[in-house]
């Protein structure tokens, strides 16, 4: 008994590791994003490098986070509960590991807005921003707390985003069409919108892993407990 | 031992099943794609319902395969090589469902775009169409035939798709600042030209998950020869 024993607490304790490391990772995609947005909205071209050496960190901890849960999955041979987690925490590093690249996009396209005087107070990007950062970091608040409640008002609020973006394209359609030097920088300001309804669609992948991971609880339990039937 | 060997061999039959689902899944995403470019091309807006209403029967084997995986999970604890299968389909289930987002993303830009008389003689964007495609189907490929050249070959690609993005671009931008009725149309075509670089994203990404999961099995084997030390 006591070798096994040790081997599962071995296993926790790596788990418990590698949800730490997936959060830090959360931490640098969000300030990623902040960085960006703020590229955008206080026209600091100094940010971009910022933003763009950021996503070397993000990227590293994508690689660990993921060869750590092939290594505990190679090794541990875990329950169907811890499984679970390693295959949650795998598919939302992939999903933060995007999200740094959307925000190395957003001050691509920043670099180039920056180049022109504005084409208009940003009024509906930044609040694209906002609605997509607060989905993302609850969405990982949901994974931290198994709050499926939580994860489920991230749902919700990808429609927002979504009409946000809809909004965004048609309003600066009209700004293109009536002045061609707004051509340019509007077309990257709809990139931008672009970026950040995707990093909702991520954040709402992580939100739906939660979902899936939590309520799958149940159906793991009855596994557990008839576990010479694996036909039932 | 008779038992478990009835386990393991349902295990199998599963784990093909669930292969053929995949591949099946993936069949339908190319089809999706190879429709919405048709619909673009050929100036066809009948295509676009098709497209829309082609991707249910994709989500609805996403659901499945990912359901599968986690049943597999659940109650069979599979060893780490198949393990890793099962991780992998559902990673690759989860990219082809975007696929087949993008798909109707490309009907949606589409039948605004085919309001309009066309802007330019179509070059450029079937290529990056063909080359999309060319790299959904080889990564998939790989999958099947555990190919790492062929997986590679996908990621090599992956820069060309980038490189006519970017062309695609600028020269429909240079229409846009001559002829403000361009512009609508126009930048429809640049968001086309953008899904189309995620196909070749989420193609990538199959190739890096075949590319991980083959060469991980010298991991997976030095780990089998070690039973006994899971800290090695």
């Amino acid at each position: 008994m006591e070798p096994a024993e040790r081997v599962v607490s071995h296993l926790q304790e790596e788990l418990q590791a590698l949800k730490e490391r997936l959060l830090t990772m959360g931490g640098l995609a969000e300030e990623s994003v902040r960085m960006a947005m703020q590229a955008l909205v206080e026209r600091r071209p100094g940010l971009v490098e910022e933003v763009i050496a950021a996503d070397d960190p993000i990227n590293r901890l994508h690689i660990e986070i993921d060869q750590r849960c092939f290594t505990l999955l190679a090794l541990h041979q875990p329950m169907a509960s811890d499984l679970r987690t390693i295959v949650a925490v795998s598919k939302i590093s992939t999903d933060l590991e995007r999200v740094g690249d959307l925000a190395v996009n957003i001050v691509e396209a920043t670099s180039r807005y920056l180049m022109h005087p504005p084409v208009k107070p940003l009024i509906d990007i930044p609040q694209m921003a906002d609605l997509a950062q607060s989905m993302l970091r609850d969405a990982l608040e949901s994974f931290v707390s198994r709050d499926t409640t939580l994860a489920e008002s991230v749902l919700d609020r990808d429609d927002r985003l979504d009409a946000l973006k809809t909004q965004v394209f048609r309003e600066l359609l009209t700004y293109m069409l009536q002045d061609p030097k707004t051509v340019a920088p509007a077309l990257d300001l709809i990139l931008v919108s672009r970026h950040l309804e995707r990093i909702g669609d991520h954040a709402t992948n992580v939100a739906e892993d939660v979902i899936f991971l939590v309520s799958a609880r149940d159906v793991r339990h009855h596994a557990a407990d008839h576990p010479t039937e694996p036909d039932a």
